[in-house]
């Protein structure tokens, strides 16, 4: 596995149940690929410059105003244009947390300092962790973190905030029952994994009007493609299968949860779609034998080849895991 | 006009025609569509990380390898990626040309100098403008260049890429019969104007490995969606609607020269899809009445407000815009 590969990553290989993309297990709402699909008719037309009706919609969702969003090709261009916007020459990350960070402090030059998240604390962020922080420029907190899954204390975001510009990413809260850090640091979030538009890309900053006037300019013209923007628009209508989505996410994680125990993991607490599980080394390839994906955590900084991040699907296809894994271990 | 306002912005406006977006005039090629239209229905899913297929298309299309390709959201964002991974303190600008490049440098915090395309000679890229690329470490070339429309002679790329890192911007070549720089510089390429792609956004580097590996760093994780990919790799083989689309644009902007000279205009010689005109103000807001939009090029570097940026369009379309104008001015 390379450096900075990600989860979902099938090509080449025989995958007929993918548990290392952790999008939402329902899929996507019709009512938002009917809106792309209708919008790659008038494929021609240049998307409206300054997304004014996405920026709109996004700020009724998130209950801020237009001056106070700005959209992005998926978070991950969003992770970018930020580091950008701060150009930071000292940066903190946690250990283990997703990889784009690194990259994208890594872009412009940036001296990146970690502080481990350990795993005899479940990798939970831990209330000294702000300390860390002083000095720095920049910090990027995942909330909850990818891959160990939990939420971060509201009150240790805070306590961040006044450390250094810390980025709070958000792409899973949604999922969850946590309290989101906009209103007291930018806040980073995106439609890639609560409504699974992986393929369509959708990210967008909540900050204040003069940071996110910062970010805007280290965007390029015309970053969200029609598709995108129609189906994010149509997603903000969708929050009803969200919160169904999160109510299956809930059931289905406990159920994974004690039937991964019972087979012998040690399985993390998660407070998100996915879960953190530590076990015998190569078993992502046994699985990837029989047809099923998971994320290996061996290029995680902070783990090994024991973890792996594993998502939570829908019940049929949760039971075929545990069935497999059953069937290898058992 | 904003200062980086760029043509195609209808938005709150009553626009019939629009001659303000230089895209293919024959739109987009149903296949093309078609395709889009069909990845849409899998937008749960991650696009290839690596766009191997689709580097493998745009190759074959380009007579190189896959390694040197990279695929951006857009030329945009490969104008500003490139920007990035060359970080030049000083670089130097044609005024007027493309406003992204600007855009793309200062948000590097470079410092440019600008070359004056003369008006008396129709604004022409000339021999001597290599020679203002010593001590610049970088420089973006429009061929042919936008809004005025010429091709470059072949020479003076050659001449400049032995002064610094000029890439050159061939968004428009493939309507024309000029011949690419690649092999010689970068090259940057995109097909938002020849395949009617502005909704859906698709760039790309040509360049050696090494520097096209240098522009890959700088990008975000899955910056090209699905709807853009599915799009581009059918685009590859849509040659002969392309070549179609060039025989049509040489007729109609033939006639269109014709017919604005006819009407009193300036008309400046194109080789591309477009044509710089000069007249009286207010051209833009008299036919912006009557529905029809087209480009003034007061915002740009260079140019003032007597001067308009037509698109050729279909004959039905061009007959529209020269019955109008006659009606205003005959």
């Amino acid at each position: 596995m390379k450096k900075f590969e990600h989860g979902g990553n099938i090509r080449g290989k025989n995958v007929l149940y993918d548990f290392s993309v952790n999008t939402n297990p329902l899929g996507t709402d019709k009512r938002i690929v009917d809106a792309a699909a209708a919008a790659t008719k008038n494929c021609g037309a240049y998307p409206d410059a300054d997304y004014t009706d996405l920026r709109e919609a996004l700020a009724r969702y998130e209950g801020v105003n237009a001056e106070n969003i700005a959209v992005s090709n998926g978070a991950s261009e969003m992770i970018f244009a930020v580091a950008r916007a701060v150009m930071p020459k000292k940066a903190v990350l946690a250990s283990p947390t997703f990889s784009e960070y690194e990259r994208a402090l890594t872009s412009v030059g940036c001296d990146i300092s970690y502080y481990a998240l350990k795993e005899e604390n479940d990798f939970r962020t831990e209330r000294d962790i702000p300390d860390m922080l002083d000095g720095a420029d920049m910090a990027f907190m995942c909330n909850p973190n990818n891959p160990t899954g939990t939420l971060c204390d509201y009150d240790i975001i805070r306590e961040a905030a006044k450390r250094t510009v810390c980025v709070a990413d958000e792409c899973f809260m949604d999922f969850t029952d946590g309290v989101s850090a906009r209103g007291i640091t930018p806040v980073i979030k995106a439609f890639t994994k609560t409504h699974a538009l992986a393929g369509l890309r959708i990210g967008y900053l909540i900050a204040d009007a003069e940071f996110t006037e910062r970010v805007r300019a280290q965007l390029p013209a015309w970053n969200v493609n029609a598709a995108a923007e129609a189906a994010a628009i149509a997603a903000v209508e969708c929050g009803d299968y969200l919160k169904n989505s999160a109510g299956v996410i809930k059931a289905e994680r406990e159920y994974l949860k004690n039937e991964l125990m019972k087979i012998g993991f040690k399985v993390f607490p998660s407070d998100a779609n996915f879960i953190l599980v530590k076990g015998a080394e190569g078993v992502s390839d046994k699985l990837l034998k029989r047809g099923i994906l998971v994320r290996s955590c061996g290029n995680f900084r902070g783990l090994d080849s024991r973890f792996y991040r594993v998502a939570v699907k829908t019940r049929a296809e949760n039971e075929i895991l545990v069935r497999e894994l059953g069937e290898i271990y058992g």
